[in-house]
């Protein structure tokens, strides 16, 4: 971090779902504006009803918004389903549940899209909608879908390993999308940036995919970078990532196992109490546990006070 | 009508909007399987929310499924509008009244013209998921829309003027689309035809696009045709057709007035009691009132018998 000026340092938050969004909430609520910056993983994204879904976007997007459920990890709270059920009675795919207020969002991206617009300026424009100021950026305007290639052989699209058949097929790999271009918005971010989160996101699916990014890993080398486990007391909080862990690695979760993907620009990382190991970088153990607002205020300040630290 | 099997005629009936629905229904219910083809304008086509509507063709289709509500001319009885509501929460588009169950269609037929299916197509596979079996073939799969130019000297695409202006702009001219290709469903049906039947539509917007497809004119006149007025005690039943009449004819409206844009190929008009008039060829008078079941059965078999008294 720029000692001139710690009161005011420039964040960038490389995010993907649930997780990241949480972390990114309370950096948010404590950050002054115009400090954060969001990196969001794009390789999730997917054709759904000839819409593009861009999910971990929205999932930040609604977060900030204040629209995110408490508990489920995904759409607007409160939402309804009266399309999707529309879907089911004439046969047609209904296995990702798209809410009708969800629904608009999808909507308004793929009609900018197709009038031309990037997948930066369209979020942008979603995102002046719903009044959130802070720059959510995904991670690329070019399509680079990861892959899930199984036990079994087959290669299925992440969603639908993930949401159709429920994370249930063993994962033999992850294939990223080939290595996408960076926005001129995501370069100028990390370039400018005091310190580098990595949130609390799945370290294949979801910041694998940023990480791929040309480019990206060079300028993390050269920052102040620190990263949330997204594992506690040998399980994920949310999502399919202890498993993930187990069939990939053969290793039981570990919030060291995942620090290990980082380890070559990380300058620290935050643990939940009692997962703390002994690393080349510094490790903070502190509550990482996030779902009200009071959890992710006070990780955010412990995560940049610990920054603070480290140079 | 082929005298050698006058029990199954071949029937094609040229459809716009509400009134054509109706009729279309109730020959549904009359004639035998097989014998009913249904020619639906698409100058009324349009994009909103970069999704392909096609207000005609979804009348008709709703109509027939048994979907279309009693009162109101568009969309899907007991339908939601909570997409559309997200729509005015965020600042969109939400002078069309697009219902949450309604959204499905545009959703597949979209997605289906992205895929490469023509929109006779896709019609068929939105037709097929709704159980209607009736062939309901649009006039053409090429777009054509209708322009309204009004006595200001706007040009207004026709849902802009019909749904967003609420047809308040007067009319001082009718644009159709660049004549449009039919499909060779059309002009198959339209040549097997023992019958066409003009429906009660509006000539200008939902007929005449339909008559302006190539060839359609030329068939028109080896058949036989018969109209049925959409006037009625020189009023439009539904929409804005007698203002139209006025504004462009300099004209009261009607029944008479409508024939007289069939008249080249017309072989009998079936009017309301009361708006009969003399013609070169046999005028009908009875109830064309159709908003009950019985009444569209009433009026379908009366149209049919009038049709095999011609020959």
């Amino acid at each position: 971090m720029n000692a001139d000026r710690p009161e005011v340092p420039r964040v960038v938050a490389l995010a993907g779902g649930v997780g990241g969004a949480r972390l990114v909430d309370g950096l948010d609520r404590v950050l002054p504006a115009g400090a954060l910056t969001i990196v969001v993983n794009t390789g999730d994204d997917f054709s759904h009803w000839g819409l593009h879904i861009s999910p971990d976007l929205d999932t930040v997007m609604y977060t900030l918004a204040g629209l995110a459920p408490e508990e489920r990890g995904w759409g607007i709270e409160g939402d309804t389903f009266h399309v999707l059920e529309e879907a089911e009675r004439r046969g047609a795919d209904a296995w990702f549940r798209l809410g009708d207020r969800d629904l608009m969002t999808h909507l308004l991206r793929s009609r900018a899209l197709a009038a031309g617009d990037s997948l930066t300026e369209a979020t942008a424009k979603l995102c002046s909608r719903l009044e959130v100021t802070r720059p959510i950026l995904p991670m690329t305007d070019a399509s680079s879908p990861t892959t899930i290639v199984t036990r079994g052989g087959d290669e299925m699209a992440f969603q639908d390993w993930l949401v159709r058949a429920r994370a249930g097929p063993e994962v033999q790999r992850v294939e990223l999308g080939k290595a996408a271009q960076p926005t001129g918005q995501v370069i100028e971010a990390l370039r400018l940036a005091d310190l580098v989160v990595i949130c609390p996101s799945n370290p294949y699916v979801s910041i694998g995919p940023i990480l791929s990014v040309e480019g990206v890993r060079g300028i993390l080398r050269e920052k102040t970078t620190v990263g949330v486990s997204p594992i506690l007391g040998g399980r994920a909080v949310k999502g399919p990532l202890s498993s993930m862990i187990a069939q990939l690695e053969g290793k039981p979760a570990s919030a060291q196992q995942v620090a290990t993907h980082y380890e070559a620009f990380l300058d620290g990382f935050v643990v939940h109490p009692g997962d703390a190991f002994s690393a080349a970088f510094p490790v903070l153990d502190t509550n990482i546990l996030i779902q009200t607002r009071e959890d992710r205020v006070g990780l955010a300040r412990a995560l940049l006070d610990f920054a603070r630290s480290l140079r």
